[in-house]
């Protein structure tokens, strides 16, 4: 059913057409905009709340700016739907996070007025400034646009680039849409102060305050009002300046104003346009504007999947027999289990509580989960300080966020060798999110550091057991489980806890000249792969290794005592990861054996399915099918040398 | 020559003992603190103005609180030789920073004082709320206190640290110590802000401009000044509140007071000891304090190296030949060289100006090579906006800070591959800073980063031509180019720039049964080893590999067709670093070769010089000799499989 937008959207296939509007023309262009979203989102997925609450910015900020030679940069970028369809890609926009499809993201290669390519948040300031500089360099009048959540705005990034920002004298507005949301609600002190700006209570008590110094005062009524008119000048230029944490860091504010007055967006967004130097709007907004239910509960209608518009029912599959769980509920579940018996146990995440289900724990134990916002090295260094004091914490981070956090990682946990547990949420490929979110480098950045255990586990038992043994004060290193999103392969996952011993793998089956080597989730498909090849009279052996560190150098002697042709397999690059450590142990040992390594190649990989892409890398069932297969049909290569 | 301690700085073994003194009695243990760091480091070396200018702070701290009971997180932690001398290392303090002796900075390992170790800046904040929320969960009256210079308060980490503090309850005192440096100049507007609010700019702007609005009212002098003072108390109240960045979020603000007056700092640390919740004083003081040179020349005098402590001369060995320049010397020439003929390149530096040598070209070109202050991942970000208007950025970054901005080499440079140049600094062991400086990693966590270019020169003029290549309009993927700390091997080395293939090696020697294949500058230590080889009748071949990514096919089919035994040796970890990256060649071209990977240990490195930690890792020169005997003493191994 094709999706037809309104009168007025129709016509516009450029920003050009959409400035051939006059500003009272908006509201319709703004009607139909978010109508079209909810219209499209509904029947094909994608985020919702964050691109309806800047129908009116976006629009006012194509009508006002020279796009695409000014330069937009949207922050995270998940709610630059409406940019997307005003510049030229609305009739495409259906393709919208399928695979060969339009990025949910702005995306450099997909058009000319994506300046930025986003996906994680907080990055916009100083990619922005950046341009500005080069702009300024090469004489160019050319504006660039930072529009930055105030969940984004926590991020120490953010904080970095408007410090340099403010000593700048580069050309360049940051727009703060403030919703006070993340995907959850926003959290730490830069919220509570924006929130205290916006109702100006600082200003209206300091105004209070003079007024009822100067009723004290031995005079009349009448003259203190006098006075206080006169005083009110002075005192509100001061309260705007002074009182404004990002006027302490040199940048003019301007806010905060109502985001979704479209024309009054035009017209400041003119004014200041014509302002040269650094400067901030603060504009208020609501998340999922115009659709009451997303309105109502923002967090779940982040990116509600495909729903009834008119409803609002969100469809859910049905299925007839019970399914295995996600792994990010076993997760939830389990350390609420876990920290019922020991309590040492923290939960740390970064402004993921819904989508890592920490909430679970948060709801129960207030206390000891603790939502630190979008500070992923915050998130590490505290846990890090915890950790001194015997704390065990569980950092939950989604593995492709983990990359924010490194240094401390290395500086302030694996080199005091600290127990911190780092569950990676969101490891290997992650499906419609696409290139920004994978988790394909932690097997590889988390393997090269020293004293660190880097696990993984292929179901979800396998991860309950993985976390048990995390927590015991006999596991004294760092500790990384990685796990992929969504669900495992077990409906019964409620087993007793056990422990594993750190660095030892399970031989799953015993095999004929071939061995299959595999990490974490990925193992399952090993499993039908190896059920597949039954009927062709190939019989591989299956291990699966669970760490990438400590290896199991017993289980390994085993197999390459046993095979001469092994194949790994993971979902993590096939660059330095689990495969090249399997190397890496053949080298010292000088065994000799044909390896194949599949996990994600050493490319970008877009967006799609998790399926479509797992095949894509050759790491699917079939991908494992046919590794094996053409090692088989090969000969048993020697090498002379003479 | 032993070095005596002043009296009252005998006497004290702990800080136990230093709180059985009179407050009167703290300023002669500060003169003698003082006298005895000067004395030390300018015999032994070592970090110099940073500890001077927190003398009085340091004994002041451990007079006042409870130590090690109460938690001391001194962020960075070159400035912690007082609390060291002060906490039991008095005497052993001339080991400082030389192998198997005293690290440089805080370090759990070695006293129970150390609370956290550090090195890299900006942790203080996150780790001691980590404390702060951990022993209120215990139940424990257990202060934490924040150490933390106005350089490191830049960085996103700290901010991140102040957002969560702000709205918890933790009992936590943050210590602004404020002396407008970092190595080099603080720059940035949170610089400019605490000049503002230290010279007390604002609010003495205010009160003059309500002075002058009471003139123009029509009454008298005398009512004007009596309602003044009235209203003063409140306008007071509510600059120091509200016109504050602390406060902003959240955290109460005391100050700024003289962190030179040991007996005020002692007062005002025993009044905030009481004041519940996450709290901030700001300090004054002036590094290298009470040393005049240093504190006229801070720059220079931050880690001087041996000095004639009355003379203030600075000894530098004297050669007879001309030597090799630092490899930052000929970053900090080439660019400017490169920068002069092409107008699209820019240098960044986070803060290391003098360090790297970008210092050259900010002087000579101020609007093309920018100091953003320790802001790494501001740094790769603005870098990566500049990159898109078709800027060529050098960014120079220490390989170990480059962790601090790794996500944003993922996500803003490699996903769109822009040509972003890295240079990436300290590369390998660093010596004497240890284990939190050693660039031991990067090799491993760029080379599994798509798009990536990473090379590492052997020398000076290979240094040159790569960063000529670099800013060539056909690179058109990011690069990184790390080279080491220090000097390289050549005289003679501005030699005319060449271009260098990329992903092409050189051979430097054939050989007979056994190569030798180096990565950077260690190639050096190889080239020494093959001449020393000699006379045994042993004979490698030696090829330059030059980048670990792309890898030369073309040499390395020559090398695994032609020998059967293959050293690799790189200054990174062993750990999925270059010697990985030979063994995926070799496991997907299946070649059979014996290969032994030289290179930094799968284990924390402390200090030490350069050549002890090359000789303890295994790939100096002997090492190298003694890994090609070893291989060519042993049998070709093979395996049957039946």
């Amino acid at each position: 059913m094709e999706i037809l937008p309104g009168t007025l959207l129709q016509t516009i296939q450029s920003p050009a057409d959409l400035k051939g509007l006059s500003k009272e023309q908006l509201l319709q262009v703004c009607n139909e905009l978010r109508q079209y979203i909810i219209d499209v989102v509904s029947v094909h997925g994608g985020h919702f709340g964050a691109s309806l609450g800047v129908v009116e910015l976006s629009v006012a900020l194509h009508y006002v700016f020279n796009t695409p030679y000014d330069q937009l940069v949207w922050d995270v970028g998940h709610q630059a739907y409406g940019h997307k369809i005003l510049t030229g890609r609305r009739d495409t926009f259906y393709t919208n996070r399928k695979y060969g499809g339009l990025s949910g993201f702005p995306r450099r290669a997909e058009s000319e007025y994506d300046s930025f390519g986003v996906g994680h948040s907080s990055t916009s300031i100083s990619a922005a400034l950046g341009m500005a500089i080069a702009a300024k360099h090469k004489g160019e009048d050319r504006k660039s646009v930072a529009i930055i959540g105030d969940g984004a705005m926590t991020a120490g990034l953010a904080f970095e680039g408007m410090n340099h920002a403010g000593v700048s004298d580069a050309d360049m507005l940051i727009i703060l849409n403030d919703n006070c949301m993340s995907i959850d609600q926003n959290v730490g002190a830069l919220k509570e102060y924006l929130t205290d700006i916006t109702t100006s209570q600082t200003y209206n008590k300091f105004k209070d305050d003079i007024w009822k110094a100067l009723g004290k005062l031995p005079v009349g009524k009448r003259f203190s009002r006098e006075m206080a008119s006169k005083l009110e000048h002075s005192i509100k230029g001061f309260v705007n300046k002074s009182s404004n944490l990002f006027e302490a860091l040199n940048l003019r504010y301007f806010g905060p104003i109502d985001g979704h007055n479209v024309t009054k967006l035009v017209d400041i967004l003119q004014d200041l346009k014509k302002i040269p130097g650094p400067k901030l709007l603060h504009i208020l907004t609501v998340k999922g504007k115009g659709y009451a239910l997303a309105e109502k509960d923002q967090t779940k209608w982040h990116a509600p999947g495909l729903f009834d518009k008119i409803t609002g029912e969100i469809y859910k599959k049905k299925f007839d027999l019970p399914q295995p769980p996600k792994y990010q509920d076993v997760f939830g579940y389990t350390i609420i289990e876990l920290a019922e018996k020991n309590d040492k146990i923290f939960g740390i995440t970064p402004a993921m509580p819904t989508g890592s289900s920490l909430k679970f724990m948060m709801d129960k134990m207030p206390d000891r989960a603790l939502d630190v916002g979008i500070c992923e090295q915050h998130a590490v260094t505290l846990s890090a300080g915890m950790a001194t004091q015997g704390m065990k914490v569980f950092c939950n981070i989604y593995s492709s966020f983990m990359q924010r956090a490194y240094d401390q990682v290395v500086h302030d946990v694996a080199i005091q060798n600290l127990p911190v547990i780092f569950c990676l949420d969101r490891a290997g490929l992650v499906g419609e999110d696409g290139a920004t979110h994978h988790g394909a480098y932690d097997i590889s950045y988390m393997r090269c550091v020293p004293n660190m255990i880097v696990s993984a586990p292929m179901n979800e038992c396998e991860l309950r057991n993985l976390m048990y043994t995390a927590q015991l004060d006999s596991t004294q290193n760092p500790m990384v489980i990685r796990y992929p999103r969504g669900e495992g392969v077990m409906p019964e996952w409620k087993k007793e806890l056990q422990e594993i011993k750190i660095g030892t793998g399970r031989k799953l089956k015993d095999g004929t000249d071939i061995a299959i080597l595999s990490l974490g989730h990925p193992g399952n498909f090993a499993a039908a792969a190896i059920r597949d090849l039954r009927t062709e009279g190939l019989n591989p052996a299956h291990y699966d290794m669970r760490f990438a560190k400590p290896l199991d150098e017993t289980l390994l002697h085993e197999v390459f005592s046993k095979y001469p042709k092994v194949i790994t397999v993971e979902d993590g690059t096939v660059v330095g990861g689990f495969g090249s450590a399997i190397l890496e142990f053949v080298a010292a040992h000088q065994y000799h054996a044909e390896i194949k390594i599949l996990g994600i190649p050493d490319h970008i990989i877009e967006q799609g399915t998790c399926k479509e892409l797992q095949k894509e890398a050759g790491y699917d069932t079939n991908g494992i099918t046919m590794a094996v297969r053409e090692m088989m049909s090969s000969k048993i290569k020697t090498t002379t040398f003479g």
